[in-house]
């Protein structure tokens, strides 16, 4: 039984209080509709299933009714999964991961606009999305003076409040109290040309106050939920990821010993999924003390280092956890707040504060190619599986910038490794290392034949190196020899596998 | 006749002066050179060919000889020209235009490491490219405390002064000893993860001293040289650089009226070439004031606009005029001493001061496709034209990123627009307007599919619309309808000028 006054300490928001079906009422077809939520943190748990709902009897009416949909990066399936089953959304960005809305995207129905996380913010304010009618805003509990703190993420909420003509907050009774005081929120970056420097110059500085504010007007509705967050569980690091890790830790002892890295690293950033995670939890018996984390999404990884007392601090937008994990999170919270921070993903992911803390980067791929060009987001070259999120903001900035994948994926049937990538998100301008289970390439300076050579000979599977070195051999005897390719046969062996479900030639 | 002691203030440096033969003598096969030089400014004149013919020399004689050469950006045919026709370079970074250094890099004899130029300072610092040898500097004249005057271009130059063991200087009696004062040179921007925020805050500020130091004792040669720089004309803007510079004038206009943009609009970063420069000189007759310049280089149009009163000051890291430019720029220097700022290309690039400040970006592009990804570097996939430069800095953090280029290029055998693009520099989240004689595409906030029909409509020259719609349409019916393509025809067009001559079928 929710007691209303535990939460929100505010008499006049008390008195807007009402059923998640009752504030769908302000949801109109074709509103423009900023909803918080954070790699399956900090998404509203009720309202998307009441706006659903409407659109379904609307639709059954014979009436329009969609939505565009802006969040912070991906939500659930309690808030994308139903809104993408009922046919209610007619444009998202920027981010998603749900299966739902994966297919509606993929089927055509949904136009989905990919983009780097920390352009977000500044676009909404910036009126490249025209204007917001509406905000749908996860908090933990409203203070006495009406500031709302956040939940379990931020990402775009505080502009969210800024620029939505109408606010519709869910306080959410399932989350931990002791969130209160634990996140950075700053309220006026500004409009260039009157922007001063973000006052970051470590991971643990904080710079605002650690509530989210909006005129009490403007809120229209109070909704009360009581569950949790998606907190999917990891899967237990194998085989590859553990010698993936193993990889670029070694690579950091020998940068260490040769005085270009310090002994407790730089800050590191950790990409969401299981590979990424398994790096994370590789750091756990390293040799490496008092690092730091300045990242998108916080993990169990990262948790279990900062519990294991091997990172001091780490700054996110988001918390993911698994069940488990968010256990640990609950219980150790009193030890935890003064190690964490969450700000809004304009900070986290700002290219500013990145290139000046010298992040180390680490995330995922679907494939990279000969040259070290990466896709991360197209799956054969057409559909969308996730998008980018901050992989190309912390990427392009990083003072070290890994990609890590298994070498490959179906069985064998995929090779990360191919002639050209079917999608580009990051340029071989960008990517410095890329690491497999079965090697790293470490393409800093290097032209791309040399890459070539590197990336086939260490990082392929050896299923694929031959079939790799005859495209590349064939390829040096066609044309031009700075990035030698044949055009006609880069794409093939996505076009295999789309045919025959193998990218080998049987 | 050369008077050494109206440039070299400091009678120490005086008696370092030698030959560029001598100096030449300090370079050895297999060294890590920094050369300065950006955008046919501020590189050696003299000591390049020095090497050249000691490389020459040493190959007659049967032994190996060649350098590393890391620069700021281009030099002109007595740098790069020279020391590639002498097979005296082996690896090259991180920007070129020169025809013999294009040639030796396609046909696989130098290895040539494209990459962003705000990376190339940081990676030296750190340790990437391992120890320098030598460095080679031009600049305009030394103090009488042995501080370095830099000439018409810094690029790299104060990185390349610390980070090399022994260092050259080639002091140029051509320029303009009136240049003393209108640089910014910071000395201590450190290593992760001690860094500060870059202190600009706007087009203008002064954050350093005027001067390039380094200590007297790594100096161990002083080359006089009195010839100008590399100083290539410009075309004159022809029908389609003013067709193009018109809609993005008229888009400003738009903007303005708005709200979105300042009357004076954001400071303008403007890249090499004709069809840019044709942008700043229509700027002459817009009706904006008071404007500002953030950008790389500094070309003709940019200086006419500060002349013509219409820009109130500018900063970049290199001047390139045409020879009547420069006559403009002399004649006028002590007006524009107060109107120039000349940064080293750490931070003209820097994404921090770009994203702060709220560039427009405008790029020329090789060709762009159907979604908004740009090639802005290979002929074809597989030949380097000259290199991404800036344009990824800049585009990736811009306010607004504009790219330009005429709709067709070999009198209509090549189409700009394409299928996709045979190589990928500036992906779709990055280019949010793509701008040719034929019309605008404003991509921001749209869905790839959304993206390609304003891109064929407007963009793309009549004679291919039909075939980019074929293509289209063919690939909307073959698979996923996030981003269409058909996998074995996305790079046809580019094989077909391979082997007939012209993209289109005849």
């Amino acid at each position: 039984m929710i007691n209303a006054e535990e939460r929100i300490h505010h008499e006049g928001l008390r008195n807007k209080i009402m059923s998640a079906e009752q504030a769908a009422e302000f949801v109109q077809n074709g509103m423009n509709v900023a909803i918080t939520g954070f790699t399956g943190a900090g998404y509203p748990k009720l309202l998307p299933t009441a706006i659903a709902e409407k659109a379904k009897a609307e639709h059954i009416a014979g009436r329009p009714f969609s939505i565009g949909m802006i969040t912070g990066a991906s939500t659930a399936p309690e808030c994308d999964g139903v809104l993408a089953a009922a046919n209610a959304v007619h444009f998202r960005n920027p981010f998603q991961s749900d299966p739902s809305m994966r297919n509606g995207i993929n089927a055509g129905n949904i136009a989905y606009q990919d983009m780097h996380l920390s352009h977000v913010e500044q676009q909404m304010r910036q009126g490249f999305y025209g204007s917001f009618d509406l905000a749908v805003i996860e908090v933990s509990g409203i203070t006495k003076d009406g500031k709302l703190i956040p939940a379990m993420g931020i990402g775009h909420a505080n502009e969210a409040l800024k620029v939505a003509e109408k606010i519709i907050i869910e306080v959410n009774f399932a989350q931990n109290a002791k969130l209160e005081g634990m996140h950075d929120v700053v309220f006026d970056i500004g409009v260039p040309p009157h922007r001063k420097p973000i006052a970051i110059t470590g991971p643990f500085d904080r710079i605002g106050s650690p509530y989210l504010e909006c005129p009490e007007e403007k809120i229209v509705a109070i909704v009360l939920s009581n569950s949790g967050d998606r907190n999917s569980k990891f899967a237990d690091p194998d085989d590859n990821s553990k010698a993936i890790a193993a990889q670029i830790i070694d690579f950091f002892s020998h940068e260490v010993k040769a005085g270009r890295l310090p002994k407790n690293l730089l800050p590191l950033q950790s990409g969401v999924g299981n590979v990424a995670n398994a790096v994370m939890a590789g750091l756990l018996d390293a040799p490496f003390d008092e690092l730091t984390g300045y990242t998108e999404v916080l993990q169990d990884g990262m948790l279990d280092l900062i519990l294991a007392g091997k990172m001091q601090h780490a700054s996110a937008t988001a918390l993911s956890f698994s069940p488990d994990a968010l256990q640990r999170f609950n219980d150790n919270i009193d030890f935890l707040r003064d190690k964490l921070i969450l700000r809004p993903m304009e900070y986290t992911n700002n290219p500013e504060v990145i290139r000046r803390l010298g992040i180390i980067g680490m995330n995922a791929m679907i494939e990279a190619d000969i040259y070290g060009n990466v896709n991360s987001t197209h799956v054969m070259g057409t559909k969308m599986m996730n998008g980018i999120g901050g992989s190309g903001d912390f990427t392009r900035n990083a003072f070290f910038s890994f990609f890590v994948s298994p070498s490959v994926a179906k069985d064998g049937a995929i090779s990360c490794i191919v002639p050209m990538v079917s999608h580009h998100d990051h340029t071989e301008h960008d990517v410095m290392f890329i690491v497999t289970e079965q090697g790293m390439a470490d393409l800093r300076g290097k032209s791309p034949r040399q890459r070539a050579q590197l990336i086939i000979n260490n990082c392929a599977h050896p299923d694929y190196r031959d079939m790799l070195r005859d495209y590349y051999d064939r390829a040096e005897k066609a044309g031009s020899l700075h990035t030698p390719h044949l055009l006609m046969e880069a794409l093939s062996w996505h076009q295999r596998f789309v045919e025959t479900g193998d990218m080998r030639i049987k």
